[in-house]
Parts: C-alpha cells; sequence; structure tokens
C-alpha cells in the first residue's frame, strides 16, 4: 500500500481515525500533482469545486466536479493532477473493510447515478 | 429503525447507497426540528457552519460546527433542531457494517480529537 499521507503529506492529512474509517483532507492548488498512491474503497465529499486528471498506467480520466458533491471511489492506485483554475479542497472516508485494491476497479471516482 | 429519509424527508436525502454505505444529504433553515431518528455508526462533514441541539430524552446537547468540519457520530437515536440563524447543510456516510443502535453512544457528533 502506497499511503497518500506518506506518499503527498503536503496534501492529505488525516482528520479522523478509528476501527471503521480513517478520513483523509485532501487540499492543493491548480498544477498540482500526487505521487501514485493507493485508495482502499471511499466515499470522496468535496468541498471545493475543481478539475482533475486521474492517471494509472496509460490510462487517464478528467473529471470536474462542483463543491458540495458525494462520489463512491472503487479500491484503485492512481495518481491526480490538479488541471483547472482553482484549488482542490476535498474529504475521503476510507472504509477499513474494504482495503483491498481492485485492478479493475473504475478509475476516480463513480459518476452520480 | 426510524429511518430519518422517512421520519424527515423533507430535511434528508439519500445521495448514494451501495453495499458498505448510504449517504445522506441534510438540509434545513433557522428554527427547523426533525422527529427522533436512528443513524447508524456515521462520519458528518458539514457543508455549511450551524447551532444545533441534539436531544434524545431528557439529554440535551448543542452543539457548533463551522463548514469543512469531520465528526464521527457513534449509532444512535436522537432528533436535531437547527438554533442559529444560518441553514444546516451536511453529508452523512452511514456505515452498513455498524447499525446496532448503542444505548450509551455520545449524543451527537464527537468533538474534535
Amino acid at each position: 500500500m502506497a499511503d497518500p499521507t506518506v506518499t503527498d503529506p503536503d496534501k492529505y492529512r488525516v482528520v479522523f481515525e478509528n476501527e471503521a474509517v480513517r478520513v483523509l483532507e485532501y487540499r492543493d492548488d491548480p498544477g498540482a500533482r500526487t505521487s501514485s498512491h493507493d485508495h482502499p474503497a471511499s466515499v470522496m465529499i468535496t468541498l471545493s469545486g475543481f478539475d482533475r486528471r486521474i492517471s494509472v498506467g496509460e490510462q487517464t480520466r478528467d473529471v470536474t466536479l462542483a463543491a458540495g458533491e458525494v462520489r463512491w471511489l472503487d479500491a484503485q492506485s492512481h495518481w491526480g493532477e490538479n488541471i483547472g483554475s482553482t484549488p482542490s479542497h476535498a474529504v475521503f472516508v476510507e472504509l477499513k473493510g474494504s482495503a483491498v485494491i481492485s485492478r479493475n476497479a473504475t478509475l476516480g471516482p463513480l459518476e452520480a447515478s
């Protein structure tokens, strides 16, 4: 596991943790790019709007999110880049029971259903 | 279980659900009060700042939260009242594996650690 709080400690910080969940706060500025890291199955809640490119290997996906959106994130490895003109601010609720990295997970947050 | 989307459908709505979590969005206006309802163990993320009174039986607790705060909520029954001058807006990530209502749970969101 490449823990994002280890690979990118300037962007990810732990705001809460117990036996069931770990909650991360993410912040970056336009142009910032993370190292490759792993997420367990998580719920992402956006606290700002932002434009983001998410990549793993040759695969890339661009997402545009508004503030206050809720997205499920399958367990996955990726790196991210702020491709917009505004800072990113989001919370990730990591589920400890679902920590296996799935190799056929959807890259990045799922679309709203 | 008194599901808050049933007791207070004008305030709570489901924004995402799968086998691991159900995510609720909560909104109300100053002076609004919910019916008594049950929460499984949940993570609450505030999207606005608000002042709230949370009650069960004779027990009452007032909390003041800013936007962008993250709080663990033990599984519990309670009702809530917006005692401030601003609308409330929050997201609850309900954990499906932890749905038992604990009778000695901390009322309302835990303090930041």
